[in-house]
């Protein structure tokens, strides 16, 4: 095999074990990470994959979390962390940056990332959400585009919709009825933003027809998560900000010892 | 004035700025930052001035802290924290990435840093140090084409002397006698590594003339510091390694949680 068939192997190895992780008899659990740093100490606490999270990699290159980076940081900083771990990395890529499918793809395995979290938020029109067939579109346009690189990389579709305004039962079920067409067009989990009530993770879990990411932050705890049938438990900003949190104490210490000196 | 002589009025300011802090009635503090995140807090907790360290911007991008990051990066790092915080920004340059004196000020100008750390270590031997005049060469060809841009840049000149094998008395008079050239060679401030005693602290304060640089972990408390004249008290990548195992053990609660799901 040449060389770019080698990495495609490695890739399809990866992406596969993925995949497998969300279909075990117990959750994937991804603290998610924003840096080499924090992506390396994820891999040695023993978790199987890195996953990113695009807010807290905006707040550590210091960008909007509105799908507004420059691809090319964007991206970059997805590249450092799968250079240096040997683990599968999913990546968190906001709405896609405005790339074609076939671009997403080449730029994201090229990356070294094997799955990918696409959020349907309409960042262009400031709030609401892509019209569900338009993001269906795109979803199944970037499985092709992966097929077609013999990567079947693992999708994560987020939903938005239980962030936008309105009657919470018919977001409800507008984020169910997506979530179907999500998975019909490909994507191998669906991920409900705002959810984290506990009669709501079941009912959404029941009616879906795929595996589940709930974020573990705010919501039960992950044994419970794990008997109501979620698939995949990661946590989005929280860990960054708690780590942060820690570093702010020390600035406060610090700044304590140094107006008290003359 | 054109847009370019405004940016460098504004950076000329803001090395001015840096300048006096070295020459306050009390140190200048400096918890080092590696992200922007990490700079957004050092500026909200009230210090005057954002310091890189280096090994934290290599631990953070998954580098070696040995010259070898690509210059890009090295560089794109700061830019992120100087376009962020509003107060001066100095960099930690390692031993300025075999840059021409001209393109290396260009390149940190250009990134929005008005100081930075240059160290006398030879990375391409592997150990050992640049011989004293080379340096004391690079340092004062540094400063001359930041008085040509406009902006005297406050240029921290790192020894790496005490770092060596050898006679500690004989090196302490060789990092004594290399302080007194780079300060010579236009050097604003001298950072001496690994003299941390207090007695060496003193001597070294009193035999060199400007102001000296101590890293403030692992030494004597701040009013201490601050009665030995130490000017300049910064943190290297102490700061980024404590926030980094508040992570770790979060990581290792979630772990646990994690490997008792059935």
């Amino acid at each position: 095999m040449d060389e770019e068939a080698t990495l495609n192997a490695n890739l399809a190895d990866k992406a596969a074990l993925l995949r497998r992780l969300h279909h075990g008899t117990r959750p994937l659990v991804l603290p998610n990470a924003w840096d080499v740093a924090s992506a390396r100490l994820v891999e040695k606490a023993g978790f199987p994959v890195v996953a990113t999270s695009s807010g807290a990699i905006a707040a550590s290159l210091g960008y909007e979390d509105n799908n507004s980076m420059p691809v090319d940081e964007a991206f970059g900083a997805v590249a450092r962390i799968a250079r240096n771990v040997s683990i599968p990395v999913t990546a968190d890529m906001e709405a896609g940056y405005h790339l074609s499918p076939a671009e997403f793809v080449a730029r994201l395995l090229d990356a070294g990332a094997v799955g990918c979290n696409v959020e349907d938020a309409d960042h262009d029109a400031g709030s609401g959400l892509v019209p569900a067939e338009q993001h269906a579109d795109w979803l199944r346009a970037v499985k092709e585009a992966a097929a077609e690189r013999g990567v079947d990389i693992v999708l994560n579709a987020r939903l938005d919709v239980m962030r936008q305004a309105g009657d919470e039962a018919a977001l409800f079920d507008e984020a169910v009825r997506r979530a179907g067409r999500y998975l019909e067009a490909g994507a191998d989990c669906v991920f409900p933003v705002n959810i984290a009530a506990e009669t709501q993770i079941a009912n959404f879990v029941a009616r879906v027809k795929g595996p589940v990411n709930i974020v573990g932050a705010g919501a039960p705890p992950l044994p419970r998560l794990a008997q109501l049938g979620v698939a995949r438990i990661s946590f989005a900003g929280t860990l960054m900000r708690k780590t942060y949190a820690s570093l702010e104490a020390t600035h406060s210490e610090i700044a304590r010892a140094s107006s008290a000196l003359v």
